[in-house]
């Protein structure tokens, strides 16, 4: 068994993912990382692909990461993969953007939750990425709205009895209305950003919550609200 | 343009499916069904298959109701499509549960909502079929739970403006509890049937609100409540 405390993060190369990554890389964690590419700051990186089907990439993520950890337990398992595709259900498209959402979202959340089942340590943390928008009806973007309403849900079934989690553990959503990352700021040029979430500090909450510093209860859909560049935590049903 | 009323019943083949085929067919209605296999109730069956993706089956179902429609509108497209598998995050099966529960609400209630927004006359409605559990944490039945939060939520969205269906229509969800169905039957043979909802009762429902009679409000998740062997609606924010 390592001393090093060791945690998960599922999309860890992307724009979100690699603040996170860096954050615990900071606190002295040992990092494992996975994504369709690797991120080099990753102390482990395992790879998935998009010809995978649901159940091979589970089995490839929790075979990888089983060995990858010889043992150890997981401190947290993060999972920040996701993406955005709009449509109203009018929409040619919204078949296909709902399966691609169903897939960055749903697919890597639960195979998150299946990792956490068997590897998280005690008083362990499970975070999903859902989305302010979905806890209402999201008329345009109808497929991102069922994915993200689904990781919301699921989040509702970890933090019960018998989900499957380690007893102590946590589950959580963090619900970001918009991040501040290089993908919005190239497409939505003139918008306000003073209301965007710096990564640093979802990445921050992230470090804090896994050492129990301010963790939110286990269930709790966390709303990140910035306002004039400033983030505080809301819970869902405040 | 034909004189009769046409409803659309996805899942006509079902328990609850043949049940609303024969109530909307007493009730003076053409009858399409959508399902793996035929209704000889229905006017016109349209037939998917187990092998089609979500695309490959959406395009089938479009095309072959555009066609058998010829220009008429639809009165009410009904989705009764559906089943259930259990298992928690530590289960092995949970992944494969998980897609399964997917294709079978998920798949069904987005089609059908691309069929409303072609196909729905005016003040037409469309009811989904969601489950009074996933309102809050499933953790026995997490694929389950998450597929039913993404038809609570589409609802939603399909309440609202700019969803695609006709700006006079409805969009609404019904809740069972558990339905009186003989694989119920069959598979909790000890269990209180008085509380059971009635395959009728809930047919005669969708006749009633397609006629507008004691129809719920747009968005409405309508739980189906039956104590004593007599169902009542009730609304999921009451």
């Amino acid at each position: 068994m390592s001393s090093t405390k060791t945690v998960l993060v599922y999309g860890g190369s992307g724009a979100l993912g690699k603040e996170i990554v860096k954050g615990f890389n900071g606190a002295g964690y040992r990092v494992m990382s996975v994504d369709l590419v690797a991120n080099e700051e990753a102390n482990l990186n395992v790879l998935v692909t998009l010809s995978q089907s649901w159940q091979e990439q589970s089995r490839k993520v929790n075979d990888d990461v089983t060995a990858g950890l010889s043992g150890d337990k997981l401190s947290a398992v993060i999972c920040v993969a996701g993406g955005w595709a709009g449509g109203n259900a009018a929409d040619e498209s919204v078949v296909n953007n709902a399966d691609l959402m169903w897939k960055q979202s749903v697919w890597t959340s639960l195979i998150a939750a299946t990792i956490a089942a068997k590897h998280l340590g005690a008083g362990g943390i499970v975070v999903l990425t859902g989305a302010v928008p979905a806890l209402g009806g999201t008329p345009g973007m109808i497929g991102y709205g069922m994915a993200k309403a689904a990781v919301h849900q699921l989040v509702l079934s970890l933090a019960t009895k018998d989900s499957g989690l380690p007893d102590d553990s946590a589950a959580m959503a963090i619900l970001p209305m918009t991040l501040d990352t290089p993908m919005n700021r190239k497409f939505m040029p003139a918008a306000d950003t003073s209301t965007w979430t710096p990564l640093g500090k979802v990445s921050e909450y992230m470090v804090n919550w896994t050492e129990n510093k301010e963790r939110p209860v286990s269930g709790s859909l966390v709303q990140l609200v910035t306002v004039g560049g400033v983030t505080a935590v809301k819970m869902s049903d405040e």
